[in-house]
């Protein structure tokens, strides 16, 4: 589409600039005394989306920071595409680490740096300029819905009640969201599914006080042994879970895809290496990428009891605690893993120790069958803009929102992501290289043209 | 024997305060500030034994505290008791937690209340009263010799090359000490065995860095994960220890002792209660008494590792660590079984963890046979004045010089204590029975006329 091409490299320099007045606010969700600069980013992108071509936009308040919505409705008989990202960004400490201001957006060999320059601004604004240029050129097929947040970062927690009060205003056919990465510069990638989250702590009291390891060892449980104990079962020779009913609901990857999946570069050695370990680790029958992708995991995120100062205090210690995870993958509800696990512990807990088992907070998975005419849609966007099928990938993390989309009103989400795992989000010196953003355009220009064929519309 | 009780009954007044007079001297040996008082301990106790007819007496510095040495030799044919005990304190924090000034002793109740009122200040000053009153009785029947240390709080650490720099001086038939205690007021008891301790920090270290559990979970090994099942796999159904060879030196203590043993008031109700657990654990084949008296244990003494905050980080860590700590039983030797066990894991560690095992400090068990003659003798003491054949009981504890004694002058010790459990030494109000100070005096006294029998010798 060579007319896409060209609207792009005549206001390349535009966009660029009109993305920096974005960036340059810092819309810090987690520090409070930031409120002021969410209502400045959301009414930037009130009037953005106004520039580009919407009906209307408006700025909603929740109870924490604000949203900012927009539509452009061309026949309400037409497929709706809903944009969803989030104007929100990380702090950015340690600043000493940064090589130039963080909100002082700037270029440099061919690459924006700067804090939100990827997630979420720079992927999100994308949206914005192929919305207008579907407008100015007069060839936007279908109605468009933007719906940017502002407290991602921070568990996107008033999102969920928004989405409760506004289902008809956010009725849509499809989510488009960019948020997530690519496998690499040349090689396009779209994220099938997210795994979900469960958490808890679970806590093993012995004795009511640290008692003499002289005096009572071998006579009263360990609460330490007894909660490494309890926890090494869990897991059997071939890294299996072993808890009665945890796959229950899992429903595994077709073939199609798990081969689509091993078609993603993938190199142990690097990988390996990159983390320092010398072997690999997981379930048997699966590989690594499968492993974080398709499976769920039990993980250990923390452990603590006892003495743990310097030198050889004996004691038996009265308790021991652990963090536990795990990850789940798409039909698994985290809820109900959530309360499994809690029983299965309380369950297995031997009389000698007292068991506290608390569940803390989860996120359902999200799973996108890779034949959803939307999938196959963003699919041949790829294509026709990058020459290659996009690798359909999963993401071991989790997004709750998405899933929540899901669960509140019905729709799936595409995870188009064109960030690229050298952007360093999160941490200083966040960067996106201008390639990315300007395929990125013509991409997602791309997608409405393909998305509205699967209604036998054609453009 | 009449006259040893008259001779009590005539000086009781002055006993206690020549024992009050040392208990003021505030001898705190952890406390760099109270080295003055360790020589002024040293000086009191050296004029102690002249006053009570030491031939000589002798304040010998160390390297650290000094040592207060005595002796009376009556001839160098008879068989010779060596008196050992410490005139250093434990620290008296928390102070306000005290009734009474801790250096400052009041009998109240007829129980003497102060730091080192039983610990060792009161139980060593026993032995000093009953060699003067052998001594000014003229019954005497051996040769004596006094070894008051000033660290035994702090681990006795110049005492061990001290007994290697003057073991013809120490040369002795037997170690007498009280430091340790009795079952109760009115159930005399030996201790024959002292369990001996090594100690491990075990260390697992999976990526070089703290990952993000979505996308590494499932594919690396988590070293928390890997570290609970090396430590859940050390002990078997039975709550025996695995290890190859870990047992391999244990003398199974004899069915006669055990019998003894059993013999023991033990209230398993009370027990419970006491440390609020629901059910006791241990070593199948083996009661309560026997698993901390006569079995080696394995018990975790801490553990850490990963997010240890509030709330839920989601996180895969890159390193876990335990402090591991056995109890051994005699014939153990700590540092083989130091090495069989920092192997034993070495060997055990898989390929996906770095496993780190650093040998902590250690110290061998003390086992008295209890038909050793001294020990006999013990046993027709505590007959002769409470009634009651004491019964031989074992601490779990470990108190290290006392094997150390065995193996550097290769003389065996007699446990003889007579402190109380609630005696509450180490901790604020500490207190010691007037009761068990004078019948302690009696019962060594006895100790020394039927030690001499076993030689042949009649008094």
């Amino acid at each position: 589409m060579e007319y896409i091409k060209n609207y792009i490299d005549e206001n390349k320099e535009r966009f660029l600039e009109e993305l920096f007045g974005l960036i340059r606010i810092p819309s810090i969700s987690s520090i409070a005394e930031h409120k002021p600069d969410m209502y400045r980013a959301a009414e930037y992108w009130e009037k953005t989306m106004l520039d580009a071509g919407a009906d209307k936009a408006e700025v909603f308040d929740t109870e924490g920071n604000p949203i900012a919505y927009g539509e452009k409705i061309i026949d309400p008989k037409l497929p709706t595409v809903l944009v969803y990202g989030h104007m929100d960004v990380m702090p950015v400490d340690p600043v000493e680490l940064w090589h130039t201001d963080p909100f002082e957006p700037v270029v440099k060999n061919d690459i924006i740096w700067a804090r939100g320059a990827d997630d979420d601004k720079g992927q999100s604004f994308m949206h914005a300029k192929a919305f207008e240029l579907l407008n100015k050129t007069n060839t936007l097929p279908c109605n468009v819905k933007f719906l940017i947040e502002g407290e991602e970062e921070i568990g996107s927690s008033n999102l969920y009640k928004f989405c409760e009060d506004h289902k008809d205003m956010l009725k849509a056919d499809i989510f488009l969201v960019s948020d997530t990465s690519m496998i690499a510069q040349d090689t396009p990638s779209i994220t099938a599914g997210l795994r979900g989250l469960a958490y808890w702590e679970l806590e093993v009291t012995g004795p009511d006080k640290d008692l003499h390891s002289g005096i009572f060892g071998g006579a009263v449980a360990n609460p330490i042994n007894v909660l490494c104990k309890m926890i090494a079962d869990v897991l059997d020779e071939n890294n299996h879970i072993t808890i009665p009913g945890f796959y229950n609901d899992v429903i595994e990857a077709s073939d199609i895809e798990r081969k689509m999946m091993g078609k993603a570069p993938y190199n142990e050695e690097k990988y390996k290496e990159a983390i320092d370990v010398k072997e690999l680790w997981g379930e048997k029958g699966y590989t690594t990428n499968e492993r974080t992708w398709i499976r769920p995991s039990f993980d250990l995120c923390g452990i603590w009891g006892g003495y743990t100062g310097e030198g050889s205090k004996t004691v038996l210690p009265s308790k021991a605690t652990a963090k536990i995870s795990c990850r789940l993958v798409p039909n698994q509800d985290n809820k109900k893993i959530s309360k499994l696990v809690k029983e299965y512990f309380e369950h297995i807990a031997p009389d000698y120790v007292k068991v506290k088992v608390t569940e803390m907070h989860g996120g359902q998975a999200y799973g996108c069958p890779i034949d959803l005419p939307a999938y196959k849609a963003a699919e041949r966007a790829f294509e026709n803009v990058y020459g290659k099928t996009p690798i359909p990938v999963r993401s071991g993390g989790s997004i709750p929102i998405i899933s929540g989309f899901e669960h509140i009103l019905g729709v799936k989400s595409i995870l188009m992501g064109f960030g690229l795992s050298s952007d360093a989000i999160h941490s200083p010196n966040e960067n996106y290289p201008l390639y990315n953003f300007y395929k990125g355009i013509e991409t997602i220009a791309n997608f409405y043209l393909e998305f509205v064929k699967e209604y036998g519309l054609n453009v």
